[in-house]
């Protein structure tokens, strides 16, 4: 589970609570129309942004932020070079026994490929397409985030506009004229809230997983081509530790001939 | 029909609606020269900035947005696949009669130039051109909508620009001060509703539109390439099943040698 | 001509000036100091920006978004396959007799080079350079625009500020803070309506125009390389045809072997 | 000289003096603390920022947008012709005894290593990496008038919000709250200036330059390229003149074959 | 040690130090809660924004900022250019007794690749992977930075709407009105000062930095190639000298053949 993206939202959410404590009453903060404006109106020129099939994965892609691990690279590599290892002593076809063990679908799938004897252009040209395409799936997942981070502010200052107008058509009550700019900045307040709380740091996290992600695959990509042309174990290692910094690389770092 | 599109703009419109309600009278909100200024001012520069054939185009535009409908990539593939077993069975010959059936302009023109005997690389470069061409078409639909969607709050700027200079030219009155405010506010707030529930959420789902027809294309192209070097209609399978994120894919996902 | 181009800037400052009558009084928006400095200081930061050779081009760029009319990409098409059907039937040599008729230089020249047997690698290269070379002095005609379109904005809110300025300092007499205001604010509003009904809009059609010119430059380029390789009238066709979108297409497409 | 560069900047600043004038008292617009935290905060930013050597670079730079002054392409394509017809009639070794009166060092080296024999992949490379790292220097130039052209309004703002607070906090005495503000605005109007009126617009200007430096550099690679592989002085014409505008090109435009 | 990051960051401090004395009182500026929203908050958003992993690099990251030093380019020149008189007279086995008194881990590894004899393009496919690495591992740091730049601001604006609503909701006092805004804008001034004064210059920085090590890399990769493929020192200061700006060449600049 990713600690950080749950301590960073609560604890953002904690802090805005402090500072409303520290200023005044918290039921100057809460208003009902005012989230349905924000969070309805936001939610709306989401549906209206995107395939209607891509928001009910909504649920899913916020999961994702939160739950989803990414392997280390320097654990990949390891088992890379493991699989390079069996595949030098005992011949390629001994890495099908090995497949079962595998946790991750797209080491299996290029294992199998160079089990199967089928071409290596094909096996790189089915593996890359695959990566641009789980890319490509990422990106969505954060267009959707970045399209909430996008309008809820945009409903924010609507909200605003509408308790102005609300406000400055009727000010026979000068007392009630601050009660009013009140009202009418908490929407702006509950966009900027949503918008920089929650969905820009979530979707920046999708980014960051996506990166992490494409480095994986590169690298399995990488070692799964080293092994199927039969790479010394010591060869596919040096391959793929230039993925790793410097101070996470092996200290018998050394470049076999 | 896309129902999200229609669905998130007429939420959008209610929602406002509601919030205005809560908050005051409707009357103050509604304000002819104002919607005119905002609506034709963006108009006008859109047309300014278009070229006027594409204008004529912008009901078509919007159109788009609410009826296209695109087909499930998992159906297309489907489809390939179907073709590829004719065409290994009976011979690529024997496709041209299952032409009339294909309901996708692209297919049939990727399959009748196979049928033809096209070189591959031909086949292969008049489908790409076709393809970039479509989304530079895509583009400029979207274009249109991106620009009334900037012009939109532009105008509104420049409407409230124009109230305030009024009413702050003409204080004499105080008690119309806040009047005159509202009004000019209306502008900005026509603007932004314009900009934020139609015009830049349409120009976002045009986009996407155009992202999964291009994958569509892509996956057609990989497809028609693949039927016409003769492949087992295993590896046009597994070959395409790449486009398809994981959980889409048929449980005996396989690569065949 | 391109009429849109009028229509939109006239409309647009025609809307404004409704605006204004409906709010009060005309005079209230017209001073001679405001535009002094929204439209100098956008063309001084502009002079800076530039080049001076391309500053004298101003009125040229500006003539260029109203004047200058593409040939529609279906007109280019069927004018490169009655050259083919020519080089065909009496050989590539026949097509010089052709040159006096043809209105592009562009084409002329691709022409000439394929009449002289040129080496199409050349044939293709000099095009492609030509193109490229065109498509940067569109870019640069389009940032002078450009230029003006963020310079004007950023005047006027300089001379908000020094009018804020002068009516702050002297606050002595405050039934005059208004028109104080007022007048401070009427650079803003010339700095929006500059840039959002005349530079901004202009810069984009140039844009708009740089596209359709690079489609048609492209197309010449595919069809003289086509024409030059000997290709069949209805291949120099099929091809080109891929360009166009599928509604203006002739009806019998078809793709000949 | 760059005239429009100066005459720019001139004409800049003495509009804003006469909008100051006809507005005000210029006694009202001139405070050292204001300019301080202005120039000195855009300063300590912008040292932050960039490496300590380029800062030295600064005045490098500032000149450089003044002083700087571009070949026209017309000429340099005159003496890369000139050089190809001495080539082709006296040898490519006669091309020696002309370097001395080459202005252009990166012409001098193009030539020389064609003089020298040196293997044209090798001419090619070495030119290209040259042009690409004087592009890098180039933009590393402007990136600090960028700098300075985001932190000036930046810390316009940050003064005007110091002074907002001081203002705020201290309103015991109303008459003296228009002053206050006056003051704080300050700061905002000088960083706007500081960007808008010099920052900015140079930092325009040396991206132009480094345009115009790169197609120069381009053309000469061309040339070089095409002297040493023997091309006919009419053909390196013709391949360098795609470069120039229609208009600028040599009437007798002929492309030999 | 880059003394310019320290000294742009000190005197930033400074320099707002002295513009608050000049205006008023210290104790107006300073709050504990403001700097707990603004800090806190931009933490936490960045937190959520970024993998744990990196955020404990933080520390790592601003001191490569004020510590490291980069090795010049033409250092770097002379040490391949030593390299490669030693390779030419010793042959390249001789290489391996000078791998202790290098300083460069990049440049220690493309010589041992090149002594051990590993195929050439091996060697320069790890070299450019690890030098796309490490680029892309800068980036990461240089997020961290933009992303506090980003939310600092954000948080200070949030802070402002909740300090704006605590004292509209409760204006019974006047008096107390003035003090209410400054401290509603404090946190605004906090945010706009972390960012401009700290993070984005720092994240500039890191981006600079970036770029000149990519230089440095690069000159390495070209050298140990150059080296490798038994070219002669002079050949090899011809290729690499063209990566430094024309003043800092040596005098006897020369292409050998």
């Amino acid at each position: 589970m990713d600690l950080a993206t749950v301590v960073g939202v609560v604890l953002g959410v904690v802090l805005v609570f402090l500072a409303i404590l520290v200023g005044g009453d918290m039921m100057s903060y809460i208003n009902a129309p005012s989230v349905l404006i924000v969070v309805g109106g936001a939610t709306a020129a989401t549906m209206t942004s995107q395939p209607l099939t891509r928001l009910f994965k909504f649920h899913k892609v916020c999961a994702k932020t939160i739950l989803h691990k990414s392997k280390e690279p320097g654990e990949i590599i390891r088992q890379l070079v493991e699989l390079a290892e069996v595949a030098r002593r005992d011949g390629i076809l001994a890495l099908e026994g090995m497949i079962a063990e595998m946790d991750d679908d797209f080491l299996v799938r290029g294992v199998q490929m160079a089990v199967d004897g089928t071409d290596p252009e094909i096996i790189q040209s089915v593996m890359e397409t695959e990566l641009e395409n789980l890319l490509e799936r990422h990106e969505s997942g954060k267009g959707l985030l970045d399209a909430m981070g996008r309008y809820a502010p945009a409903f924010g200052m609507i909200g605003t506009l509408v308790g102005l107008v609300a406000m400055l058509s009727n000010m026979d009550d000068p007392s009630k004229i601050g009660a009013g700019m009140a009202a009418a900045l908490l929407t702006t307040l509950y966009g900027a809230l949503l918008a920089n709380v929650v969905f820009l740091p979530l979707a920046d996290k999708l980014g960051m997983r996506s990166t992490e992600e494409a480095l994986a695959k590169t690298i399995i990509i990488h070692g799964v081509m080293s092994i199927q042309s039969g790479d010394n174990p010591r060869t596919v290692e040096s391959k793929l530790i230039t993925f790793l910094p410097p101070q996470l690389r092996p200290a018998q770092d050394q470049v076999a001939g």
